[in-house]
């Protein structure tokens, strides 16, 4: 196909299917002609990738690049994770964080085998440190509760990679999974903290402002199965 | 205290803290001569909070004076934990999101007693969306897995407002946390990321290459208990 149906196929403006091949985001056509490439599934699938990345994910095109990279190099599959890790994550070094926020991360992930220098721990202990500095003692069993859901749901996300096949179909989940997976849990979190407040803080026989249709104030005949 | 003392208490600089109470963000001090006012504690710990809304939150002026006004009326905890949540998400409406995405995201939060306008529902339908677009499938299980999880860290944020005493505290902590828990959990949902890795895809033998002092390539040696 021309490159102007990979952009109609794709939903994606012509000039910035230009640009993704332009900043090496998108690999060349077939030359056909001396003006002119033809190209295939594989670029419809890269271009939809690129855009994930880009336009929803919010990736700079430089972190962009270096992703793609990744992804096309032959690299294992936990570099590539850590390339795209790093390119989605706020840049936090030993020096932006403090000593004991570090030990707050560090107890609630004993025995994890993860990167001592990864953008995971400091990003959580500089998470930790805004909470201390915004007034919050927040308690060790609330960090460890959330540990052990962040098990939870990177178990889910390798189990997800698991299922791709091929190294490339692997490496691209693992990449838009770091990048788009944060405001999908986001957001689920959101949905599941309105359920457990209006559970608990809605009087019975009043039902919460916005409840969905059916809803049944009495307490029990709404609860989670 | 005077303001300078305040802006030294919280090292915020004395010009950003005269701007919080300029856009009603701090309240006012007891006036104690015609050009000066006093501080207290609170004004000390309000400082703290909208401090870390703005600066490490990254929510807009304007964000902060709507979660602030939300922290000092007397509304229910279920409305403030709403306009938090509003600040602290990216918009999405009933007209961003596509129905099979908002379709994916009720089969598995149902039962849940959720807003149907909510934040959070809109959100992670858009986080659906945009896993599609970039084609990739990603099966009802995972989804589901991630629900579950959510389920379980919303649990944790609010047993953890359980835990202050007063409308005043229960409020910041739920604004706090919903400003600057994505940030944790993303954090340690790297970390752990990195753990499942690190456990499945290095070959025995071969340490990752960046493994902490004490690592153990042989299988089931350092597995979490």
């Amino acid at each position: 196909m021309k490159i102007s149906e990979v952009s109609r196929a794709t939903g994606v403006p012509l000039s910035t299917v230009k640009m993704y091949l332009r900043e090496g985001l998108l690999q060349p056509g077939e030359k056909s002609q001396p003006n002119q490439a033809t190209y295939g599934p594989e670029h419809v699938q890269r271009v939809r990738l690129v855009n994930g990345l880009i336009r929803v994910g919010g990736l700079s095109v430089a972190a962009a690049q270096e992703v793609i990279a990744a992804i096309d190099s032959d690299q294992p599959l936990v570099q590539t994770f850590g390339v795209a890790q790093r390119a989605a994550t706020t840049k936090h070094s030993r020096e932006s964080v403090e000593d004991e926020d570090l030990a707050t991360v560090d107890a609630v992930t004993a025995g994890w085998l993860s990167n001592p220098q990864g953008p995971g721990r400091y990003a959580a202990a500089a998470a930790v440190g805004a909470f201390e500095a915004a007034g919050q003692r927040n308690g060790a069993d609330w960090y460890q509760r959330l540990a052990n859901a962040a098990m939870l749901v990177a178990e889910a996300d390798l189990d997800l990679i698991d299922t791709r096949s091929g190294r490339e179909e692997k490496a691209e989940t693992v990449v838009l999974g770091t990048v788009l997976g944060d405001a999908l849990f986001s957001g689920l979190r959101r949905a599941a903290q309105e359920h457990v407040s209006n559970t608990r803080y809605v009087t019975p026989g009043s039902a919460p402002r916005h409840a969905p249709t059916g809803y049944d104030a009495r307490p029990g005949t709404n609860e989670r199965t």
